[in-house]
């Protein structure tokens, strides 16, 4: 530990950095021997370089949280004049930041919304969501859906579908699963977006009756579903959901963690669908993670609730003023720069860039985007819509390795299951998104010939 | 909310400050209506100042998190510098900081610990760490404490086991509760500290026996249970509980968000009584709440399992490189201004103020004390040992106005059931300390007058 104290506030050497990493972290979701992370020494806007200064486009904004892109200058000076002035203060207090915030963050969401728990991720948003369900209806289940990820923490984890959630089973009583409406992959064919929404909702109807539907505290979905492969409802399926809600007294929870604060072209996801939840969880956008922040919006109803009422939520953390500061800054920006347009105007672009993909590469099934929020879907088979890889299973790697081949020419992303994310920063340019969509397309003729290998 | 958007880069006055909090904050662990937060504008070592002028001394270091106190300079600058190099990078990749900070951690843990899995708060340390818990041994059964506070979210509430956790019920199957040597309160009266422990362990013992041995994975204590009244374990018992886990292939878990980090004299609270946990989660004085942080340190022997099993945890704003700054510069204040000492000196000035106060006072029961952690635990009678508060009840408020008359003198702390936190910041001077003492002293006169009342 010699080197590490004598060079305390020198430089690391990358070499260190990486001895370092590997000697005394863990790191997220995988075993720890094989690891390699690349040293990141340098990030500006869409990209970031690694310590052998090779530029990378950021094509997820890590992991879908830095819409505003790395080393904003106006959130970083927000941030210094914050941490000079008062970094923390106990969540009993009120504080300029803190209450300015909340403000704005009530300003951007949809009319029906009253006030603001903040928390420090998107985790701890939806764990505050549940208990607030719980609390304001008195009742004990929750709805959530398969195709789902919502954190880590145990509330988060049984609510998430996903294999995730395993290790925090045997689960809590109560947390009950549906389905997505992932049309792409459902059996029956449907003639159009009402129509598969119908279906979806009359099963939802049926499933919610079975349970009780006086035991059922809230439907929490992702507006949009994002890690389990951007899965976009059908029209009608979100107003569909509001309208069983308002007739059984559930709440509607909407998750906006990855939706939020412009990433689908609107301040929230549901804004295109025209639905105001009872609840929107947040967390990513609202600081981009310059400094970690999320929260709950209630609904001026619930607000109410809890003028009488105790609020059994709480953390150390609360509102912290440094993130507040941040979150401040951030909106801010995304007033000033335009972001919410460029999303949903690069997003047009972007959406033209992934059907021509669709078009050339026989080993993308569907492409699926809204905004600048999409994944490219992998199939054996474009006619049975055959997975690239099985549900939950890669034991050849293959879609590691499509990530790394598409990192090694300078295009970073993650995968999940048989998709990769594509969500650039929203402050992406129109060449920028060019350049990178042709490393996509000439990364994918690997793919495809992997594929043709396959039938043959 | 025109003038929000008007005045947004402008000082906001106090009344704006009450009038935004109020209308769009929801605060933790009450009802909103009555609420009436000081506005706070100023913090600067053991002291902080309202939207009035008015100054206090933070003798609970907030939510006894601020070790280093308020304004230290050196964390502000290194957040400052990390804000301009690079606030936030993702979880997968290898930072200077963030492998810094890992190794700066296991330097100052027990000797037996080898890596470190960083998250953003205690509650989401102790999720994390029930994780590990189960992965490493395969097992599903969780002891915890009645009387112990480990965090708010489903996990950590369930582990918890005051009356915060009745939100998150119905409970996660296999979370187990047993009760702290709460020796002061215990209807039985030991010789000596050693019997104590005996009979508490020969308890435990039992309880694990009748659960099934094999079936548990963890125990977790807080080394000093901290919220619910600064109990501390009498000699023998973690040790004890060491020998338990060692029999029959238990993990022990020490959670030391608030004992951690100097609090009570040492490094980490288990070095009292040298014993090495497998794992101990931490938050707070990590980084004083500067920015948010918190993790779990895992044992040599945990961090091997997880170089060919998955860890399966993560978090978007896993090992935050801006947190990660902080936390560097953080263990260096500790170090060169010799706070772990400083603690272990001042709370033994503390300890003799304490016993005066309850040779002095006839409301007070009992006075506990470990470095600068301690509370003081009121009575109506000091024979019978009757709390001045019954359980969980205090509808004529009689701690808040404790509270109250304490803070309206310029002494801030909070109270849970029938006792106060004392905990200043690890950086206050003897001078400083006595001025605060006296200042209690003074208000627990009229907690006297009160009790005497009570007796008529
Ligand atoms: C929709 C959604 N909800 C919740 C989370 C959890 O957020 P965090 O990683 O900040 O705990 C995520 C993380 O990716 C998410 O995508
Ligand atoms: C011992 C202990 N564990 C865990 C927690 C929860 O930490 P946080 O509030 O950061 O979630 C606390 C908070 O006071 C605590 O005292």
């Amino acid at each position: 530990m010699e080197t590490l104290q004598q060079n305390k506030d020198t430089h690391m050497s990358a070499d260190d950095v990486k001895k370092y990493d590997k000697e005394y972290n863990m790191h997220s979701w995988s075993a720890q021997r094989d690891l390699d992370p690349l040293v990141i020494t340098k990030a500006e806007g869409i990209y970031f370089w690694d310590s052998n200064g090779k530029k990378y486009f950021d094509m997820s904004s890590q992991l879908v949280n830095l819409n505003i892109g790395h080393g904003n200058r106006k959130v970083i000076e927000a941030i210094k004049k914050q941490a000079d002035k008062m970094p923390f203060m106990g969540p009993a207090y009120a504080v300029d930041v803190r209450a300015k915030l909340a403000g704005k963050v009530i300003e951007k969401a949809p009319p029906n919304m009253g006030k603001v728990f903040f928390t420090l991720g998107g985790a701890d948003a939806n764990e505050n969501a549940i208990k607030i369900a719980k609390m304001f209806t008195g009742r004990f289940k929750i709805f959530s859906r398969y195709r789902s990820y919502h954190g880590a923490s145990f509330g988060a984890a049984n609510l998430s579908g996903e294999p995730r959630r395993y290790i925090c089973e045997p689960g809590i009583p109560g947390f009950v699963k549906f389905f997505d409406p992932y049309v792409y992959r459902e059996k029956i064919k449907f003639r159009n977006e009402e129509e598969a929404s119908g279906f979806y909702l009359s099963k939802l109807r049926e499933q919610l009756i079975y349970e009780g539907t006086d035991n059922v505290a809230a439907i929490f979905v992702e507006t949009v579903t994002g890690s389990n492969g951007v899965i976009i409802p059908p029209d009608g399926y979100l107003k569909g959901i509001r309208k069983l809600c308002d007739e059984f007294g559930i709440l509607m929870v909407c998750d906006e963690v990855m939706t939020g604060w412009g990433r689908t072209g609107k301040w929230f996801a549901c804004n295109n669908w025209d639905v105001e939840p009872d609840m929107i969880t947040f967390a990513k956008g609202v600081t981009c993670g310059y400094v970690p922040l999320g929260g709950v919006i209630v609904s001026k109803k619930i607000a109410e609730y809890f003028d009488d009422n105790a609020l059994m939520c709480g953390l150390t953390y609360n509102a912290h003023p440094l993130a507040c500061a941040a979150g401040c800054a951030t909106i801010e920006v995304y007033d000033e720069e335009n972001l919410i347009e460029n999303s949903k105007n690069m997003g047009i672009l972007l959406g033209k860039y992934l059907e021509k993909i669709k078009k050339d590469h026989i080993s993308v099934g569907d492409v699926r985007y809204i905004g600048l929020f999409s994944a490219v879907e992998f199939v054996k088979d474009r006619e049975t819509r055959e997975p690239l890889v099985p549900y939950s299973k890669d034991p050849e790697g293959i879609m590691p390795s499509i990530v790394a081949m598409l990192k090694e020419k300078g295009f970073s992303t993650y995968s999940h299951e048989s998709c990769i994310m594509i969500a650039p920063p929203l402050i992406i340019k129109k060449d920028e998104l060019e350049a990178a969509m042709s490393i996509l397309d000439e990364v994918l003729y690997s793919v495809d010939k992997y594929v043709k290998e396959l039938k043959k």
